[in-house]
């Protein structure tokens, strides 16, 4: 008998610093007006001092804690997503969990680039069925701005920020619950992007493969968790998928043959915080009276590994 | 009702250059004949050429899966343990995968220092409750000689090495059984040990209050794991802790008042291995005859971050 895992708290950070397209530094070559209309970022957020991976998201978790109403000392477990800082040991969740004073949680880091959020839901909606683990704590926390070439275009596109989800085990009455969610992994792709040593991110298909490949992957993760939960996209009030660029967005409603209202993104507002993408997104729309409670949302998002992942959930 | 997870199969591998005392490059200061006695390491291994992370841990699994009679494409899950190299995405987890074949399964990294092993068990656990996962893959690989300072003591200690477990959801007769597991971080910990920007370990801790914080925390994860089990010290047959350095594994003796026989390291053959050296050195004492089928097992390790886990099974 599977327990039910209630998704309690959301809460975003995003940086100080948000550019526009105007106050962000000079390209190498200036795009033309064509050209940004079809990148469609308007704004990004750029982390600043005080800013990193572990602060971030313990901003985001602050925020997330107090909405489900949770102290952090009550959390068992925090699991960290992020790939865009690396370092050795420790990763970032021990900084976190001591920002938090989320004293009693074991925490670690996972990095499936902008599947991460959604892996570490999934890993956390197990850990829950463990009778001695209550809460857990799911954040992504992303620097990607600094994984665009300086002067590049990608500048445009790259946004830093971050996002959290507290997950309960059990029914809670007004919260949302999560119903089910699919994790792939396809290593004979780990080689078509990756990070150059200077630390930017490089594409080695082009953007059409790379778009078609991210789009059938996602329909793929989706179709298998809808079919696994016996619901379709019609009964689907609104599907949150990381979209990393435009191309991205538009390859997803055309698989999923979706009219484009019922896809949410405010990628034009923040750019591509990848695996924070989709909290960020889900409180733009709530914020903004779209997604109300109760509403049957599916996310879904692939990254550089080839990592995918879907997610069923009411809000 | 949880479902019982079963350990049924275990690999190693170890490079094939292994350095002894004498084909180690010289020290900036040699050891004296006292100094190489304390430290305690005789052996331990470098990988060269087709050794990166995912090889190593190709080879331990590939054995792993041998013995548990498991071909990788029937794996669900793959969790892989490493902290010594780092890079952005994809981490190594889906090159693994392609390595062995494991078109099936989804895969990621975890980076929890020398416990990374132990959390990955752990973390397996609990997706083996979930009824469309039965196979996971736990595997560690380190390349830890890679993390001494040239010419530093600390090469006498560090060494490479990979080693992996299949668990299987189930009751398998004649295989071991994870009985239960105890993950803990200690955040406040984050800072006494760390990577200097060469990629070298510096412990900002004397050397002695370090072996007493980790025996004093491996002392509490494994006390917590036996109460639950509702078994004491003197049940379990043999303790295999991570002991990083002679001096760990002696204040573990001490904390645990254990007789030095009951604890088993193979540190001296292999050197630290990190979050390899549990399987390594479980291996090791199963092809010596010593551990024997169905024997009760303890392990434990803690590792920077602070990260502690203890896991109690049998073989």
């Amino acid at each position: 008998m599977r327990e039910p895992v209630a998704i309690t708290g959301l809460g975003t950070y995003l940086p100080r610093l948000m550019h526009d397209n105007q106050t962000l530094p000079p390209l190498d070559e200036p795009a033309t007006a064509e050209e940004i209309a079809r990148i469609g970022v308007m704004r990004r957020g750029w982390a600043g001092d005080g800013e990193g991976i572990a602060e971030m998201a313990a901003q985001a978790a602050a925020r997330a804690l107090e909405r489900a109403g949770t102290r952090a000392a009550e959390l068992d477990a925090v699991i960290l997503s992020n790939w865009t800082q690396r370092r050795f040991i420790p990763e970032f969740a021990p900084r976190l969990l001591e920002l938090l004073g989320a004293s009693r949680a074991f925490g670690f880091d996972i990095c499936c680039a902008c599947a991460g959020l959604l892996y570490g839901v999934g890993l956390a909606s197990e850990l829950l069925q463990q009778p001695r683990y209550t809460r857990a704590l799911v954040v992504a926390s992303e620097t990607t701005s600094q994984r665009a070439r300086p002067g590049s275009k990608g500048t445009l596109i790259l946004g830093d920020g971050a996002g959290a989800f507290v997950l309960e085990r059990g029914e809670r009455a007004g919260a949302g619950r999560l119903i089910d969610y699919e994790l792939a992994t396809a290593g004979e792709h780990h080689a078509i992007m990756d990070i150059s040593p200077e630390g930017w991110v490089r594409t080695h298909i082009e953007q059409r493969a790379l778009a078609e490949l991210a789009s059938r992957t996602i329909a793929e993760v989706s179709g298998r968790v809808l079919a696994r939960s016996g619901v379709t996209l019609a009964d689907v009030r609104w599907v949150i998928p990381h979209s990393g660029t435009a191309g991205v967005q538009a390859a997803i409603a055309r698989r999923l043959e979706l009219p484009a209202g019922r896809i949410l993104t405010n990628f034009a507002d923040v750019g591509n915080v990848s695996s924070a993408s989709i909290p960020v997104a889900l409180e733009h729309f709530q914020r903004a009276g779209q997604v109300r409670p109760g509403d049957l949302v599916l996310s879904a998002a692939v990254g550089t590994g080839w990592y995918a992942a879907a997610a069923l959930y009411t809000v």
